[in-house]
């Protein structure tokens, strides 16, 4: 049982290191079976290196273990809570990665500079504010997927527009339809914010993308009569 | 039929993830055939990892699928409207390297400011503004073409002479009278690119290079009596 | 005897090379043995590369070599006093890691910018400030153990708690119960001062992580009830 | 004849691209036989996966080719010059590595700001300023030589003290008693250039070393009582 979810939720976590997102411990990966409501993550604390396919924890989205003899990863009910709030995504991807961390510490959203991330969103990738401390001495992790899902509710973000984030302070989180989509989309996420980081200190005061540039990258690849990729 | 092309343009697609200029689908190389009006491309949206011979895509000048099954790079008509108008150059590559990009989408030439730089070419990278709003919208892929060939033209560039741009926003494109040395020249530029981001981190008023310099370093590599490499 | 000792003093000395933490001879590993009172270090000048377990030189907490043929380190004395002096640390490490070292000549120390530091310690990574030159002159290396445990003690820093520092001018130093762990530490260290000064390159006014934050992520690792990780 | 110094030039010009100093052509290493009174040397324009160990050139110091049918590096006259006026050079090293020519180009020294430096050499790494137009438009590459020669002659500065050097405008050169030492100061120098460069972004007023601490490192190592290294 949960075999064929688990091999595939190790595979997605081991993509991490070999993409150079995660050092040790820095990340994890979670796969949803939506048939069963529940979803396959990362166990807490273990290095890549040694992660195993039996060490993969069977969760569902009320934080229960269902299957497996480890704990799950710290940060389990984010995964859970956004699962449930969003419907449509299949996996999620939580990193430290290098640049994506400095611009959440630097608590400033990941400014829209050119074509590479116009073909990916149309906005700025948002950096969530710092939680407020009763928050954070309550469910925290709870919390942040709460505060995720609320950010995007008030500012009209759509998760499948928009499938990635910076938490401040704390680090991304990215998700796709599935785990292939939710780890490219934590890689994309790590190039765009190290070349807004190249391109602001290059230029500090570099205008954002037009929006005629944004609108056509965007529609080429994900509008009515996209041109961009092979027919599916 | 166009097996060799084929092959010799997979060789080259398959350098950029292998020199470290692309991740995922982040580039394209073309290799123009000028008997048969011509040339292979990497086909839209499939991961070096994915690639295989019989994936690339033959196209005509006009931008016609002559062989092949897949969907041509989105970039196809940039590519062929080059090939049309530049008679000598043999292949074409396109990347979203990671700091010609950020001097892209800081909207700026790089500047000539050492012997490594001018041993390539004698003039800063240029760095063609963003489109126009109503060339956008039109025939967007195409437009960029006549936008190179344009700029080329007005600043009297040689495209023999300088093998490399910048267009604004987006990124490089190189090129070369064979796909070697086109892919040469996108790992060069990009090199370039990150030299001189870190020279002016280093001292924001370094100067350029003065022209005896330029001068010699270019003869010694272009000039009459060459005297760097070998014999040919 | 002292074979074990040796060839896991040279496994993780090894490490540091395969972690892109030092190049050359730029750095070294010690493993105490508490029983005996000695401890296995890497010996002076040699590369990783050569680097043999019949190499590891064994000396004892007074800097006498107990066992082996070449010089120990040259940064012995540092080892030894802080094995006298801190009775729970069973490795030391210390690098010229790029970043560390950067922070170090920078004489700043790293601050506390995110939760990826929070989960490893609740202060900023201590730089401590040049030796005063009477004491450069005398026991040199002695000196650096010394100063670095006094600054530990005026500073109420518990080395239990914080188990890194930065040399001024010179470089990091860490420790843990374990080697595994103590080289662990040398990474983190590395990747957190990468990130701090990637966030400040971004924000130079960023400000430090929240106290409320900083308590929630390090009592989640390190508290009475802990849910970070797998029981032991 | 010659079989076992084209060899180990050979060895050593491979190492360049091994330790990430150069990519495609953008380096050279020559290796001196006194006693013949030439050297070996990596032919010009080779890049180094095409390398073998017939292309090698030997030139004498006069710059007339001894053996080989290639034509030799660009820089050859550089190199004969030095081999000529230092007599206790064996190997000499010159790289585009992306740091030093960074500085170089920046037009300004590498100023000693922590002890990895001092391990290695007590002043600034030296950055000769760019060569009047009269010299250039000479025998530019003879002339290089004179002018490293001059300014250390100028600057006393000795050559077994320095053994490395940033041409203004240009990049490194590096020598040593054999190669296996020219190419360790090479990557060396590219490492502080490294370091220097994050320490002056984290810390624009970052004083330099002080004399007491150069003093100790650079004593412990090569003073009349060393205690860094292994006996010889």
């Amino acid at each position: 049982m949960f075999k064929e979810l688990k091999k595939q939720c190790l595979e997605a976590n081991l993509m991490l290191p070999n993409l150079g997102l995660v050092i040790q411990t820095f990340g994890n990966v979670s796969i949803v079976d939506r048939k069963k409501r529940c979803f396959a993550i990362k166990p807490s604390g273990v290095p890549y290196a040694d992660l195993k396919k039996q060490d993969i924890v069977i969760v569902d989205f009320d934080n229960r273990v269902v299957d497996g003899a480890m704990n799950p990863s710290s940060d389990t009910k984010t995964h859970a809570y956004l699962y449930k709030q969003w419907k449509n995504i299949g996996s999620i991807v939580h990193t430290h990665s290098t640049y994506a961390v400095a611009w959440s510490q630097a608590q400033m959203p990941i400014p829209i500079l050119g074509t590479t991330h116009a073909d990916h969103l149309v906005t700025d990738i948002p950096c969530i504010p710092p939680m407020d401390n009763e928050l954070i001495k309550g469910d925290y992790e709870y919390n942040t997927g709460v505060q995720i899902k609320d950010y995007f509710s008030s500012e009209k973000l759509n998760p499948k527009e928009v499938q990635m984030v910076l938490v401040g302070n704390h680090g991304p989180f990215s998700w796709g339809e599935n785990s292939k989509k939710a780890v490219y989309n934590s890689q994309i996420l790590e190039e765009l914010a190290k070349m807004a980081y190249l391109t602001l200190q290059i230029n500090p005061i570099a205008p954002k993308l037009k929006s005629t540039l944004i609108e056509k990258h965007y529609q080429r690849k994900h509008g009515a009569n996209p041109y961009y990729g092979q027919k599916k």
